[in-house]
């Protein structure tokens, strides 16, 4: 059996999320629908990040197992011949038996995109999150400096998530704007639930002044979700980056 | 009676046009519709370019006559809280009686976005022409330098188009690379039926080879329109400025 991996790229816009389920279609679904037509196997794929509803993707990664004869630099056009255009498989490895592509990671990047002009773009109601107000980058960069770092993320995690630890390790922050771009990057070795949106919802609060940049530490230290900022929707969030 | 003036932004995918057609619904539609709703008149609004099915605007500007009230720096909320998400009313200025967005024109600037990469892009499906295959810049370059001036453009024009000259004054054309995004910018006094999309398409074959850079102007001389390269489809384009 040979184990591959593919990097994936998205637009979640029109997708229940990345994981299979009974209310909607699923990109895993769809990808390994297209699995099957290309290979005739009923194959099932694992996936590193399991996004949301809307969630997009620049760089998913997932793994399968498979007896498919399919050479591996021919394998992201064949699978990308039986998607929908809003997927697409940019790269294919051959993995060694024991690769698993979710628990193999050691570090995953996500961004979050915000819009910030008065008026909402027309390119960007399913890209990003549209914040009308003045945002102060400065402030928004002060805050993220006491969010890196090894710490008890419970304040910034959604009801919901099954986890053994709270405890995360956010390696790096990077907020730059381009244009009415705010882009917030977020790299650590994984997440909690809707760790980043949280994460992204706090640090746009300390731009507009509704949190105080300096009380940051305090709100890892309080693990009371309902001190952090609000939850940003999905659309604005990209699973970027991961690193075995 | 004022004269109002709109800038308006618009994702283009949905629409069949700017201009009001009975085989779809176009951008003009929308606003008329939409400008109905706050002001209670009938009102006929007029484009500076009539930008096909498909194409888009960062800024389309467009006229009307109207009795309302409504404050002028209000009018792109009022328009806009009227409007659906992919059409954006950005700026609205109060013109004296004379002014007419498409025969006040001066200048315009549309850019060509091509996506460039062995794998389309699930984000650029509906917004830039996917090219596959290598493309060399300066190749695009060095055939833009003949394009810019004043030409007859009879080879860069589709048929189908009522003009009185086919003369028109391309002023500039910037060409530059950002990811896997070439822009194609081209400012002129006014454009041909198509035309900036066969520029876009000539450029292209002089950047894959199928042109040679020093042949543009034989093909200019020619009036030839089978001479110049293809005409990309609308997806890629963008009305972007408009000078008075």
């Amino acid at each position: 059996m040979r184990n591959i991996q593919l990097i994936i790229e998205y637009d979640g816009s029109n997708y229940c999320g990345w994981q299979r389920q009974n209310n909607g279609i699923s990109i895993q679904q769809k990808i390994e629908e297209a699995l099957e037509i290309i290979s005739g196997e009923k194959l099932s794929i694992t996936g590193a990040g399991r996004t949301d509803a809307g969630v997009h993707a620049y760089a998913q990664s997932a793994n399968f197992y498979t007896e498919s004869k399919i050479p591996i630099d021919k394998f992201p056009f064949a699978v990308n011949s039986a998607l929908p255009s809003d997927i697409a498989v940019i790269k294919a490895y051959e993995r060694d038996e024991s690769f698993n592509s979710r628990y193999s990671a050691i570090e995953k990047t996500y961004i979050y995109k915000i819009y910030n002009r008065r008026i909402p773009s027309p390119f960007y109601a399913r890209y990003a999150y549209h914040c009308p107000v003045d945002i102060n980058i400065e402030k928004m960069i002060m805050a993220s400096k006491q969010i890196i770092g090894k710490h008890d993320f419970t304040s910034f995690m959604a009801t919901g998530g099954q986890v053994k630890s709270t405890v995360r390790d956010v390696y790096d922050i990077d907020i730059y704007k381009e244009g009415d771009i705010i882009t917030i990057s977020v790299r650590g070795n994984g997440f909690l639930y809707n760790m980043v949106r949280i994460i992204s919802g706090t640090l746009l609060y300390a731009g507009i002044g509704k949190i105080d940049p300096s009380d940051i530490e305090k709100i890892i230290d309080s693990k009371d979700r309902t001190l952090a900022g609000i939850t940003l929707p999905a659309c604005g969030l990209y699973l970027k980056e991961i690193v075995y």
